[in-house]
Formats: structure tokens, C-alpha cells, sequence
């Protein structure tokens, strides 16, 4: 390591926010510091012990260079190209949109400074991360073509305490810089699905309660569009959504055993499917969430109070029996409904990644898949309690269509058989075996049995 | 750090899922990377860089070989003993059920191949984790016989982003693989203790509210069972377990101060009945939880509705006076828990390892002390308020047992008395020294004064 | 890095809980280590593989000394100065308080022992999570005047998992030092704030509602103080802290269009300010949450249920007409509310570290300003919507004062107008490109277009 010797010296191109952040930290981090400046004299306060030179000068201190400095500057390095040879270049660079240029900035400058070495990396840290000292445990992505060049830039990472992620070759650049600009991808299929039952859902219950209650009874009903029919829209949307986070792990479980491997890669839509499970499960909660609110909040609302008070002064004669069924029926409707969202807030807790980061291998899966299922088993007869009474009355199918909550069981119906018949004994053993490396194809044998053999 | 030079170079034997990750990984951190392979013609799909050889050639040409295949096929290791002298094995097998082999698998492999060093880590990581780059920080355990292997396989571990915990000889090993087997182990004790008082209390309150009523009164209420008896059991062991959550602090603080001196270890039961508190209060919060939901779903249950309604056709012309401390009393009732609730909470989010490793020591001991005992506090008054007009009548006392919530006071009661024992100046101080490493015996004088100089 | 052959060996000084849980680390990390003690033969259990000598022996058997004694003991270490010539003193003591002493424990150990070389540091981890291996990415301070003392310390750090944050010289020793001992220094204005707002509102409420209808209307009301009147005042400091959030962040653009540009330091009350809005909006999430629970208890209340109860006995004849607009404009304000409740949870869960830490910056942004400004938009409208029908009505405006509702609105209307204006085409132009450097004052030209270049 002697570069602690001669090489603790680094050099930043740029004395922006960034710059003087991570020169803040180089220094702290126990390297030297100088800053390379097109004015020297005239560049604003930077961090205490740091030097500062022109161009030429900082570039011959150092055999690292940090190009700190936006993409549209990027010119002078073209001319200062041949004080640059042979340095390592790392390109901080971001771009405020993506697709705006041809090339990565990386890309640009290796063209602009040919006989330097480029490392691209460090640019997903913020200036006010790294003044403020988070970056413990923090990971960095880097790529590079040369292997060397990037454990140069590596070591420094590390003495930062940040950890690496090597990217690969310089090719890589573009991904790396559209990191910082990356929005949420793997919460928009999610959101879609979310938006698009919710749309279906809430027109459906439009037409089959208000709409139909004006026509056919000249009702205006409109005033249950705010709560009462976003109160059906929102657990069906819930329970659809959380049983679309478990449909994929037992299709790709019937999968395994159709092909007899697990060495076949899925196809892409059910990879992609099973990658945003998670944010699948959260959106899920998210509905459950208003759904309870929603809930909470029936008995203060104007018109429940209003046809509470006016049945009483209508039918003042009439008796009111005591139904024992009803009572039974419509509290466990609400416990399995509590119960159910009990167990979705332990989900969502355990898929925090510092509490989910604690558990072991088998505690996650037994939350994510166990629990999950269970919540699931509970949340579908939650469903079916609601309209246990209801299924074979002719006038709940009003202009010959099933209610919201009919619709909603069918998916969350469907993946609890399947999971019940892939836990069935001698499929569960099949599985189990598929899932260790074990291959049913008989002519690939001896391969398979490679493959058994390792972790 | 000469191995920068001759030993970037590492074996790894098994090509399953987990060993192509793990030689991804490598490969990333900048280590050159070659697989043992039976077959190295057909064992499948690599990570790019990656070289494949036979076992032999394979192990020559690196000191540290990672042992990625499972313990029924360590057979093949034996038989290649001769070739695997004076290298480093790191052992990363788990097994899928604890106790299936009388002696550890990384005994067993070094049983097999005496000449070499067997190291047993790593085995905590998931080959997701590898693939995905979720390591930064991960803490992994190694143990082994030679420091100086376990030195090597560390290094490699720091390059790859973790932090290594010595678990000192390889007699270590089996606690190791134990590691991915344990299912919640401290939960277990809370989980036992909550579903022992879940079910006496249900059982209590069965039958001192619905067989008392059917027997004496013979009116079936039944019904009740689903949410106003649950609504009862659930507060009454939510606060019992806070309070358990508190005694053994307490408990200890006494003994302390009986045997003067730190510096004797607690008994067994209270080390372990100490170590469990957290996950008691979360289990405490859960049941929290439970009965803030069933409390708000009270008014739109159908018993209440119907016992309202009726109450009004009944008695039309009585007048029903208000009572203005009969509304400050469930009002009261009412704050106190809303109050305690959101301590709970409090508590609860502290508890969250990312939000308490950001709290100052004091702070920790602050909001888990100080406000861990008043959330007893108020939660214990909401209970003595909620019988505060009770507590004198006769009919209180069904069949002479006492209500639920009485005999729910008794635990958080002693707690909050014994605590404000230790709270009295004399006390308070007699203990602070203690634990500042003070001792009372004069005999030890000298030993206690050497201790007291210590942090 | 030759001190993995000689300078392996580590010496502490003091065999308390401190010493002797960074000992068993130190070890399990690799080192030797030897303890420094006054009565090696009699101190108590050690770390397996410990050696325990005098202070003078185990002082020459290594070049870094860490010292875990109490501040009241370092009289010895002067007596000892010959023997500590050159050795890096590495001082991990804290207070019990904050200034006790006029100088910090490391500038006092500096000064009795003027030959050594001193750093502080360490001194945030307990002994409790050494002893447990709970220092995975953990982060530690250190400070001292010589760069090699610190690197020496810098490097044992790092063996042990932990990332070192450098602090300069020896002279910030004593903020080191306090910071075991600070309390949510941050979370003081905040708290303060809402202490101010809680209070000032409860008083003005009570003399509005409670004592108005006892002077004017001769009624006693004061059963609604527990909760009727808190389920205004919650509300009202929730949306005030909230817009108080987002209220500097709004000052700051608007400085920063006025003095057109960006390198001219904010003043102070500004600064802090900004530091605390997290807080701030936690501190306002939890009022919204207690005002949640408030409004969801309300059905149960006895007062609630005896004013329903009563009107329908007092008015059996007068038909109780359904009103639309009343129903569609109740529902709304519960919608509203709701809304506001679930962007509020949203946004304090990303600010958790865990999860705000696997964000990206934009990810980041769009959360905490554009669904952050959402959010108060929604809890504005929210109470709007509560007066709708009564601000032109004089019954409101009891002994000529404006309703809480309507003074808590001042503050959120000015944030969410200000902001409006900053979202103009050309005035959000221009406030990017002074973010991104540019500067307004044409005389200093060049230095402007040098700062744009830079990231």
C-alpha cells in the first residue's frame, strides 16, 4: 500500500458544492487535497488544508482526478489532454434528464482525453450526504475498463467507508449516470395495475349503486360516491392487489414442475412480475390502510347519523328483534377484517429493510411466505363473510351483474387452491426436490446431479 | 498486502447458485476467480471472467478455496486430500434441519481433509443477497482453528463490503450453521407468555360474563365473544406484558442494591427474561393495537346499533339527565388511552434498529426509560379509571371473582411501586454508585476502588 | 502495512465493562491484546486470550494505548509519563455532565502526559454494543492534533467494521465529548414550537367555547375540555407545523431570487430553522395521529351518545329532512382529512433512515417537496372545507375573535401562495439556474461563470 506514502495526494477538477464536499471528505479521510481551478485566486471558500492550483499544476500532483464539473464544461479537458495522460480520470457527472445526450458523459470524456483512464462512479452521492458524513455503509456503483484504474478508485471508496459495486466496463456508464435520475421503476407496474382496478371498480359500483338507483328506483345517491363507495373500491382493490403479490410464486412454482428444472430461466413477464412483489404487497396496504380509515369513520358521517335517527322516528311501533346469526355473522366479518389488517402491518414491518435486514434466511421466508399466505386466507374470508348471506339472493345481482366483492374473491380464490394443492405431500416433495438442484429429465442426468451436489 | 499481487486469485468448488454469486461478487471486488468443477465442460452458465477447471488444477491455483456444495457430497474432498494440503477452506454449507449429523458440517470437512484449514463462515449470506449487492454492512461470522486463515477469509469479506464477527475455534461451527435455522428464538418466551395469558383471561371472562349470564340470568350472549370479550382480554394482557417488560429492570436493580455490587451475575432466568424485553413490549404494542382497532369498530357493530335503537323505543318518555362526571370520567378514560397508545407507538418506532442506532445513549435511555415507565404509568391509570365507580360495588364481584381489569392492575401496580422506590434520593444515589462500579463489601475495598477507576 | 507483524499488539489501559468489551473485540478482530491494570493479579474476569501486566509493561509492549479509565484517575498516567513518550494515547472517556470541567478529558490528558500524542475518540460506542458485535457501519468521531496518531486509530476502527469521521484537531475534543450526552437537540425548537402553539390555542379555544357559553349562555360545557377542545387544538398546531415545515424552504428560494445567487450564506435563524424540518413535521405527523384517534372515538363518547339519544326524544314530530349539499360537504371534509392523513404517514415513512437512505435524490425530492407540498395543500383544503358554510356568518365570530380554524389557516395559505409564485414558468427558470450556479450581479461575471461550470 504505498501509495499511503506518495499517492495520498488526490486531485478534484471543480470547486462547485460537490467538489468541496468531497474534498471535505478526502481530507478527513486522512489524503491531501488540491483543488485544480481555471482562477486559482478567485474560486470561493474551500475546505480547510486543501490547496488550489491551475489545471496543469493540480493534474501533475496526482495520479487520480476527480472531474467535478458539468458536462457541458467538459471542453478545456480536451485541451489539457496531454497532462492528463496516463491519469485516472473519475467522472462525478450527472445529468439533470435522461436520453438528453448521445453518449454518457464518461463515454464523452474518455473521446475528449483518449490516452487517460476513465472511471465512472461516486455520482449517486450527494454534496450534502458527504459534508454531513453519511456515508457508512453507503454503496457506490463504479465501471471502468481497466481493472486498475477502478481498485485505484475503489480504495478510495473504501477509505471513505463507502462500499463498491463494480459495474463492469465502461459500457456501463449510461446506467450508472440515469441511477440518480431513476424514478420509482419498480413501483410503476404496481401503481398501474393499482390505478387501472381502481378505475374499473369504482365505474363498475357507479353504475351498479348510483346510477342504478337513479334509474330504476329515481334515488339520487350520489353523496356514497365520497366515502361509502370508496370504502367497496378500496378493499377489493386491496385484495386483488395482494393476492396478484402471491400469484407469481405459485405460477412459477407449477412452472418448475411442468419443466422438471429449476435451471430454466422464467420468462420475462413473470421475472418482472416477481421483482416488484414488495412494492405489490405495499400498495396492497396502502388500500387496507384508507379501508380501515374509512371504516372508522361510518358512524360520524351526516347521513349514517341521519338514517339512524330518522328509521327511529319512522317505525316507532314496530318492534326490533334481536337477530343472534346477524350479531355473530357481522362481528367475525370485523375481526377476520382486523385480524387480516393486522397481519398486513406485519408484512409491511418486516419488509423495512433495517428490521427485514435482521432476520435470517428462514425468519424472512417464514413472514413473506407463511404469514403472507395467511393474511391472504383471511383477508379472502373476510370477503366471503361479508356476503355469506347474500350469494343466492336474486336481488343482489342487480341488471344481471355480481357485486364488486364477488369479483375481487375470484383471483385470491384461485392462487389459495393452487398454493393448497402445491402443498399437498408428493408435490410438495417434487418441488422441494426441483428447488435443490434435482432435474427430471432423465438424459441430462449426470448434469443434474452436478448441480444437486452444489449450494 | 502482497496478495494484491500473487493471491487475487480464488477457488471456488460448486457451481450452484450460490457459488456463481458469491464468484460474481468476487469478480467484482476485484479478485480473478476460478471454479472446481466435475464437469467443467457442462456445469452451465458462470458469472463473465470467471474460469472453469477441473477440482485440481482448480485448487493449485489459489491458497483459499470456497467449499460451495452440500455436506452429502463432501465425499469427493476426501479423495482429493492430497491436493488440498496447507490450503484455506472455507466452508459455506448449511444444512435444512438442525441436528440431522452428529458433528458440524466444517468438522466433518476437516475430519475429511485433516491437512488443510477448514474456516467455517459466510454461510449467513443468501445467494440473493450476493447477486443483488446487498452486502454493505452485513455482518458475517467465521470461526476456524488457524488465525491466520481466519485472517485470509476475512480479508476477503472486508473487500466484499462486510464486517466480520470472530466466533473464536471451529467448535464454533455448529452455533454458525444454527444461525440461518433459528426461527425468532427471543420471541419465543413473549409469544408463550402472551398466549398463556390470552387464553386464561378469555377463559375467566367466558365465564364470568357469558356462562354467568346464561346460568343466572339465562340470556344467551354469546355474540359477545368475537369483540367485546376480545376487546377485554386483549388491554388486560397488552398491560400485564409492559409491565413484565419493566419488573425485571426493577428486579435487578434490587438485587443490586441487596448484594452491593455490580459485579455478581443476574440469575439465569432474569438474564434471559432481561434479554427478551423489547420483543415483549412489541408484543405488548401489538396487542395495543388489536384493541385500539376493536374499540374503534365498537359504534358500527349491529348489537350496539340494535341496543341503542331499542334503548329509544323502550323508555320514550323517561328523561335522560346529563351527567356531567360520567363525561368527564369516559372522557378521561378515553385521553389516558389515546395518550398511552401514542407512547406505545413512540416506543415501538425507537425500537426500529435503524431509527435507535441514530439515538445518543441518552437519548436511548431517555425515551426507553423515563418514557417507557410513564406509557406504564398512563396506561395503568386508564385501567383504574375505567373501574373508578366499580371498584366498591357488589355486583362487581360475580360469583366473588373480581373483574378482569382488576386483577390486570396488580403486575403494572408493583412495578410502578417498586420504581418509585428506587426513585427516592437515597436509594437513587446508593445505586447510581453501584453502578459506577462502587462496592459495599469492605473486605474487597481495594478490588472495588480498582474497579471504580474503570469505564 | 507492516503492523500486521509488530504492531498487532494493543494495550488498554483499565479493565472495566469498557475495557474489557473493547478488548473481546479487538481480539475476535485479530489483535493481541494486553491490559494495563494496578493489581494485574486481581482484576476480575478478561477477554480469553488477554494478557493482563502492570501499567508500565504493558505500556512498552505497544505503540497505541487506549485509555478507559475515568477523568478522576488520570492522575496515575502523569506519574506514568516517561514510559507513554510516543505512544498514541487513544482517550475514550465521557462525563456524566455537560461542563464540569473547564477543559475537555483528552486536552487534560494532553497536558499531564505533553509527550504522547493524544486522540479522542471511540468514546459514542457503549460497551453494550461492543460486547454484542453490534457495530456494523457504525460511525465513530476522532480528533487530534497529529495525523499519523490518527491514521494509527483511524485503522483500528476500520478492522473493527466501524466508519471514522475525522473532526480536525485535539480542540474539538470537547464537542466529542459532549456528544454521548447530548438529548435531541434538534428536536428542541420544534417541541418548543408546539408547546407555544398547543398552548396559546388551548387558552384561546377555552375562552371562546367553554367560558363563552358560561358567561353568555350560562351553560357548562367544560366535559368537551378533554376532548372536544383537544380534538381542535391537535388539528390546528398539526397544519401550522406542517406549513412551518415548508415555510423556510420557501423563504430561502425567495432570498436566493432577491440576492441572485447562491453563495451567500443564509442567516443563522434560517439555518437552524431548515435543519429542524423533519422534526418539525414529525412533531406535526404526531399531532395529526392523536387527532385521528380523537375524531375515531368520538361515536363512543357518553356526551356524543346522549345528544343523539335526547334529540330524538325532544323532537319526535319535526321530520328530519336528508340535506345533499350537507352530505356531500361532510363527506368531502372527511376525504380531505383522510388524504392529508395518509400523504402525512407516506412522508414520514420515507424518512425513516432506512428507507429514505435506499432512495435516489430525485426519488428523494419528488417525496419530500412535491407530495410534501401536496400534502399541506390537501390538510389546507381540509380545513377549508370545515368552514365552508361559516365564514360569513356573524354567530361565528363569538366576542368579535375568529375561530381556531380560521387563524390556522393564515400560515398554510401564505406557504402554499409563496409557492405558487416560485412555480411560474419564469421565475422557477431563474431560481434553477441560480441553483445550478449562476449568478445575477453582471460585475462579477467570470467568478459566476466559473461556479457554473461546477457540480
Amino acid at each position: 500500500m504505498d501509495w499511503h506514502q506518495s499517492e495520498d495526494m488526490l486531485c478534484i477538477f471543480g470547486t462547485g458544492d460537490l467538489g468541496r464536499s468531497l474534498g471535505l471528505r478526502l481530507l478527513q479521510s486522512g489524503y491531501r487535497v488540491v483543488y485544480g481551478s481555471r482562477r486559482p485566486h478567485s474560486c470561493g471558500p474551500l475546505p480547510p488544508g486543501a490547496q488550489v492550483m491551475n489545471h496543469v499544476a493540480a493534474a501533475r500532483s496526482s495520479s487520480l482526478i476527480f472531474i467535478c464539473v458539468h458536462r457541458e464544461h467538459y471542453g478545456f479537458l480536451e485541451t489539457l489532454a496531454p497532462h492528463l495522460e496516463e491519469k485516472v480520470l473519475v467522472d462525478l457527472s450527472n445529468n439533470l434528464k435522461k436520453d438528453v445526450y448521445p453518449e454518457a458523459n464518461a463515454t464523452y470524456l474518455q473521446r475528449l482525453v483518449p490516452k487517460a483512464t476513465v472511471v465512472k462512479g461516486f455520482n449517486t452521492l450527494s454534496a450534502w450526504a458527504l459534508q454531513n458524513g453519511l456515508l457508512a455503509g453507503k454503496q457506490v456503483f463504479l465501471c471502468g475498463n481497466s481493472a486498475e484504474a477502478k481498485r485505484a478508485a475503489a480504495d478510495v471508496a473504501t477509505k471513505l467507508g463507502l462500499t463498491v459495486l463494480d459495474k463492469g466496463s465502461l459500457s456501463a456508464a449510461r446506467e450508472i449516470e440515469d441511477f440518480p435520475l431513476r424514478l420509482f421503476p419498480e413501483w410503476r407496474l404496481p401503481l398501474c395495475v393499482a390505478v387501472g382496478l381502481t378505475a374499473f371498480f369504482f365505474f363498475y359500483l357507479l353504475i351498479r349503486d348510483v346510477i342504478y338507483a337513479y334509474v330504476e328506483q329515481e334515488k339520487d345517491i350520489s353523496y356514497r360516491i365520497m366515502i361509502s363507495l370508496a370504502n367497496k373500491v378500496f378493499p377489493i382493490v386491496s385484495l386483488i392487489m395482494l393476492s396478484l403479490c402471491y400469484l407469481p410464486g405459485v405460477i412459477a412454482a407449477f412452472l418448475q414442475l411442468y419443466r422438471g428444472t429449476k435451471y430454466k430461466r422464467f420468462p420475462d413477464w413473470l421475472d418482472r412480475w416477481m421483482l416488484c412483489r414488495k412494492q405489490m404487497g405495499l400498495v396492497a396496504l396502502g388500500f387496507a390502510f384508507l379501508h380501515a380509515i374509512y371504516t372508522f369513520v361510518i358512524p360520524i358521517r351526516y347521513s349514517v347519523r341521519h338514517k339512524l335517527i330518522s328509521r327511529m322516528k319512522e317505525n316507532k311501533t314496530t318492534p326490533f328483534y334481536f337477530d343472534n346469526t346477524e350479531a355473530w355473522g357481522t362481528d367475525s366479518f370485523y375481526v377476520l377484517g382486523i385480524t387480516g389488517f393486522f397481519l398486513y402491518v406485519l408484512l409491511a414491518l418486516t419488509s423495512l429493510p433495517s428490521v427485514g435486514g435482521s432476520l435470517s434466511w428462514r425468519e424472512f421466508t417464514f413472514i413473506q411466505s407463511k404469514l403472507g399466505h395467511l393474511t391472504l386466507f383471511i383477508c379472502t374470508a373476510h370477503g366471503y363473510v361479508y356476503g355469506w348471506n347474500k350469494f343466492l339472493k336474486l336481488s343482489t345481482y342487480k341488471w344481471y351483474t355480481p357485486p364488486g366483492y364477488m369479483l375481487c374473491l375470484i383471483v385470491p380464490s384461485v392462487v389459495l387452491v393452487l398454493k393448497l394443492l402445491l402443498l399437498l405431500p408428493c408435490v410438495d416433495r417434487t418441488l422441494t426436490r426441483i428447488r435443490q438442484g434435482w432435474e427430471r429429465n432423465q438424459s441430462k442426468e449426470t448434469v443434474g446431479d452436478n448441480k444437486a451436489t452444489n449450494l
